[in-house]
């Protein structure tokens, strides 16, 4: 397996084309890990929640790291890995500019989340549970991808010619 | 969307059917998350790796989350969430049954890594960098599975047969 680091601006793209990934926090040393769905710009990324243990920690302890990735095989895949701060955007005149700019992002890439608010609004008979808008600053970000190198081709095609001996 | 707790034997058939998630551990309260593949039996999970930033976290703080899961939209998935303890499998007398233990199931749900491994020989000429094995002992799991609910079956066929109106 061959594994290369990507340059910064694939990384950027992937994040665009990507958009879902897994958030780590961190709290009295323990971790704890999540999916969400984000909306990338340049340095940071916008995302979305209810409240709950992964708020709860993060309003605790701001230091996060995000992957995303792309895996095709074992010895085929794309990941990226970055060290981030997350930040609130309460619902107020402060932040009323990037919280508006992080709904108006992830309304333009998640149709659905309009859709889930708007199905929200009605159980809820026009009283829905807040939602929390937030943003990662990216303070560092890795990417690498692996290709199957020439040994790996060769040993993946006879091992399908000739599948390899169990020991048991 | 309609969100339920699964039974632990569901999660455990999941665990063993997917073998694949995301790692998170946690050092000076910071967080870090990779992807691996993994072996699940009941209480535990056997995992392989090199030498690395996880492995180096893990042996300085042993407490760590898996996250697992199947996506096949935004209201409909499962997700696992596990709190565990890494334990590292040496190759010394003490360890060699659950070491044993931990490489046959890996071959067995793996032949990848059989074929990894044997490129990885060839490619070093006999000396290949040293694999290392671990076991995740699980303390706490935890399942969830969405469906979707009425209201939002109602709005995504809605919004399929008349888009929503953009705010832009």
């Amino acid at each position: 397996m061959l594994v290369k680091d990507i340059p910064v601006k694939e990384c950027q793209e992937l994040l665009t084309h990507i958009g879902f990934g897994r958030l780590a926090c961190a709290r009295d040393n323990r971790s704890y890990v999540v999916p969400i769905y984000f909306a990338y710009e340049p340095d940071h990324l916008y995302g979305f929640s209810t409240l709950g243990k992964k708020i709860e920690w993060m309003r605790l302890n701001p230091r996060v790291c995000v992957e995303v990735d792309e895996i095709t095989s074992h010895t085929s895949w794309t990941s990226i890995i970055l060290d981030g701060r997350y930040e609130e955007l309460p619902d107020t005149p402060e932040y009323r500019s990037e919280r508006d700019q992080a709904q108006k992002l992830l309304e333009k890439r998640f149709m659905w989340w309009q859709t889930a608010y708007a199905a929200e609004q009605r159980r809820s008979r026009n009283k829905p549970s807040p939602t929390i808008f937030y943003c990662i600053h990216v303070d560092e970000m890795t990417g690498r991808r692996a290709v199957p190198d020439s040994v790996e081709t060769e040993y993946l095609k006879r091992s399908k010619e000739r599948p390899l001996r169990r020991r048991n």
